[in-house]
C-alpha cells in the first residue's frame, strides 16, 4: 500500500516509516520538524544522536535499497499544501502522528497549552477536510492515547476499546445505547485526543471517512530491528521531564546513577507498549480499514499494565539505583487500578513483547552508550498542572486515599 | 456586577449588552467584528440597518445615560491582549459569544469548516487560559447549543440539562456514573460546541474555574425593549440561507411574499427561544455562578419545541404565503421528536415568552419595514453537508422513515 506518515520524523513516526518500508509498502514522510524545534526550546536533545531526516532516508536507501520521499509541511497550517499532497500522492493509508504528544509540555504555560490545542485540533481537522476533498477512500490511522479514558475514577470496569454499552436514565425512562466511553483527560495534551475523537466520529458519520483511532499506552524502548541496522538510523530517546516517558526515564536514570524519580507514591497504574509493537500494530491496523460509512474503529494499542512504583522497584532491584519520591506535579488520583481490553490488535495478529524479555537491559545499554549527551538539569519534570495546586482536592484523590 | 461581553456586537451579544447595562451592570464589549466581515463576504447584510458599534454605544449613552466601553480584539488570536484585558478589567462575569455560530456557514467549504473549528476552539481555549492567569474567580457564561445532544436518534428520553445518569456495562460488570449526555453534533459548527464542552469540563476540574454553559435553542425575534428605544439601537436580523434562523426566515419570507422554504418534509423538531428571553436568561445565569471547583453548570436555554413544518403551516395560515418543500442540504433524520428539560432557568425565574404572544406579527412588521434591503439571491441555503450526499444513508434516516 501507499502510506503517508504525518510526523514521520518523530519518536514513533520514524521507526513506523522504516517498518512499513521494510515490509514493502511505499512510504512518504511529511513532517514540519516541530519536535526538533522543541528540543532547541527545551535545551534537551534526544539522548541518542539522531540524524537529519535527509541523512536518515539516505542511510535507509543504502541499507535497505528503498526510497522514502519526504515533504516538509506544517499539517496544521499549510492546508493547501496538504490537500495538494493528498491529491498528488493518492495514499491508501495516512498515519497521523502530527500532534504535540507530551502531557508535561502541554502544561508548561498558557503558550504551551494554546500551542498544543491549536496544533493538534487544527492538524487533525485539516487532515479530515483534505481527505474529504482529495482522497475520500483513504484510511486514516490516528495515534490516540489510553489517557482519553481517564485514570481518576475506579469504576471497577475493564476499559473497552473505545465504545461502551450504556443505559441512559431519565426519570422512569431508560434507553440502551452504544457510545464513546466517557472522556476524562488528565492534561491539555490528553484533552486534545478527546477532541480528536469527536472530530473523527463526526467525519465518519457525515462524510463516510474510514478511520482507525489507536489508543496507545505509554511507549517504552527506543530501537526496532530497522533502526538497529545502522547508527544513522537510530531512533530518538527522550529522557527529560517533558518528553521522556516513565519507564524509559527510569532506565536512563539507572544507567547514569540518578535516583529513580517517582511522582507521589507511584500508585499510578498505566498501560505500556514497546516501540517494536507500536510499529507492528500500525501496520496491522493500516492493512485492515473499516468500510466507508462505518463508525470509527477504536483499538487499544497496549500490551500490559503496570503500577509506576512497581516499575521503579523492578529497575532499582536490577541496578541498585535507589528510588526517590517527589511531589506529583499532576492533578490525578494517588492510586488507580487499570484493566484494559486489547483483543482487537491481538486478533489482528499482534504477538506482544513483554517487559520480562530482557529488553530493559537493551534500553539501558543504549542509555549508557550516550550518557555523555545527557543534560542533567533537564531530568526533572518542572511543569505544574495548576497555579494553585493545593487549593481544591485532586479528582478522586480523597477516595483513592481512603481505599488504601 | 462587572461584565465583559465577548462578541457583544452580534445578534445575541448586542441586546444582551443593552439588557445588562439597563439592569445596572457595568458592561464592556469586546468584539473583532467577524460577523460584519461575514456579511461582506456573503453579500447579505442584516435586513435591519445596524449601526457601527461606536454609533450604537453613543446612542445608548444618549438614551439610557449609561456608558458601554468597547475594545476591538480578536479573542482567538490576540491572547496577550485578552489576558491583559481580563487583568485590567477584573470582570465578575465573562459572557462568551465570540464564536462563529451558523451551521450552514460552517459547511460551505474546507475554508469555512477550518475557520469555524480554528476560531471557536481557540477562542474558548484562550478565554479559559486567560481566566486561569488573570481572573480565576470570574464566572464564565458560554453560549452553547441544543445541537450538542443531537436530533438523529429517537431515544425516547427527555433531554436532560447537560448531564445524564448512566449505567456502563462491561461483560458482567456494571458501573453507575453521571456523565455528559453523549454528543451527537449535526454540523461542524455544532461539533465545535461539543469540543467546548470538553474544554470547559477540563478547566473546571483542573483549575477550579466557575463555568455555566447555556445550551440554547434556535433564537427567533429581533428586538428587545432596549433595542426598541431608538432606531440606532436596532438589532441584527439575518434572513439569508447561512445565518438566518428558521422561524425568522419564515416570517421574513412571508413579509416579502416569498414561498416558505422547508427542507425535506420539515419533520425536524427543534427547541426555540425568543431573543427577549435569551437576554434575560443570560443575566439570570450570570448572577448565580457555581462555586470554585464545582463541575460546569449546564442549563438548557429554550422555552418550547416545534416541528419545522408546523411552524411553516402556522406562518402560511397567518399570511396566505405558500410553503415550498426543498431538498434538505443537511444530513439528518427526516423526522425527530424532542422533549427537553429546562427546569434550571425556570427555577431561576425565567417567565417564558411564547409563540402565541403575537410577537410573530412584530417580527413580520420589522421585516416589512426593511424588505427593500433584502438580497433575494441570498434567501436560499446553498451549503451542502457532503460532497456526495446520497452515497450513504443519513444517520437515523431509515429508522425515522420506517417509523412514519
Amino acid at each position: 500500500m501507499r502510506v503517508l506518515v504525518l510526523g514521520g520524523d518523530g519518536f514513533c513516526g520514524w521507526p513506523t516509516s522504516l517498518h512499513l518500508s521494510a515490509r514493502g509498502h511505499d512510504v512518504i514522510i511529511i513532517d514540519n520538524f516541530a519536535r526538533r524545534a522543541a528540543d532547541l526550546e527545551l535545551g534537551a536533545e534526544s539522548l541518542t544522536p539522531i540524524r537529519s531526516l535527509p541523512e536518515r532516508v539516505e542511510a535507509w536507501r543504502q541499507c535497505a535499497g528503498r526510497r522514502i520521499p519526504t515533504l516538509e509541511l506544517d499539517v496544521a497550517r499549510d492546508y493547501d499544501g496538504l490537500e495538494a499532497a493528498f491529491r498528488r500522492l493518492a495514499p491508501d493509508a495516512i498515519i497521523h502522528f502530527a500532534e504535540q504528544r507530551a502531557a508535561p509540555y502541554s502544561m508548561k504555560s498558557p503558550r504551551h497549552k494554546r500551542y498544543t490545542v491549536d496544533n493538534n485540533v487544527n492538524a487533525s481537522h485539516a487532515v479530515l477536510c483534505a481527505m474529504v476533498e482529495a482522497c475520500p477512500d483513504a484510511h486514516l490511522v490516528h495515534l490516540g492515547t489510553m489517557g482519553v479514558y481517564g485514570y481518576g475514577k475506579a469504576r471497577g470496569l475493564r476499559i473497552p476499546e473505545g465504545y461502551v454499552e450504556a443505559t441512559l436514565h431519565s426519570g422512569q425512562a431508560a434507553a440502551r445505547v452504544e457510545m464513546l466511553y466517557p472522556a476524562d483527560p488528565g492534561s491539555i495534551y490528553h484533552m486534545t485526543k478527546c477532541l480528536d475523537q469527536l472530530l473523527f466520529a463526526y467525519y465518519a458519520k457525515n462524510d463516510g471517512l474510514r478511520i482507525t483511532d489507536l489508543h496507545q499506552g505509554i511507549v517504552w524502548g527506543t530501537s526496532t530491528p530497522e533502526t538497529d541496522l545502522d547508527e544513522r538510523l537510530i531512533n530518538r530517546f527522550d529522557y527529560d521531564g517533558d518528553y521522556g516517558t516513565v519507564l524509559n526515564r527510569f532506565l536512563m536514570q539507572a544507567a547514569i546513577g540518578h535516583p529513580l524519580t517517582v511522582h507521589g507514591v507511584g500508585g499510578q497504574t498505566r498501560a505500556f507498549i514497546h516501540i517494536r509493537d507500536t510499529v507492528r500494530c500500525i501496520e496491522l491496523a493500516a492493512l485492515t480499514p473499516p468500510g466507508r460509512g462505518q463508525r470509527v474503529r477504536i483499538l487499544n494499542q497496549m500490551t500490559e499494565c503496570h503500577r509506576v512504583r512497581d516499575l521503579a522497584a523492578l529497575v532499582s532491584t536490577m541496578t541498585g539505583v535507589p528510588v526517590q519520591a517527589r511531589d506529583n506535579p499532576r492533578r490525578e488520583a494517588a492510586e488507580n487500578d487499570l484493566d484494559v481490553e486489547n483483543a482487537g490488535l491481538l486478533g489482528l495478529g499482534l504477538a506482544p513483547t513483554r517487559l520480562s524479555d530482557g529488553l530493559m537491559h537493551e534500553v539501558m545499554a543504549v542509555a549508557r552508550r550516550y550518557a555523555h549527551r545527557c543534560n542533567l538539569e533537564r531530568i526533572l519534570c518542572t511543569s505544574r498542572w495548576t497555579r494553585t495546586p493545593r487549593e481544591h482536592p485532586a479528582p478522586g484523590g480523597r477516595r483513592a486515599a481512603a481505599a488504601e
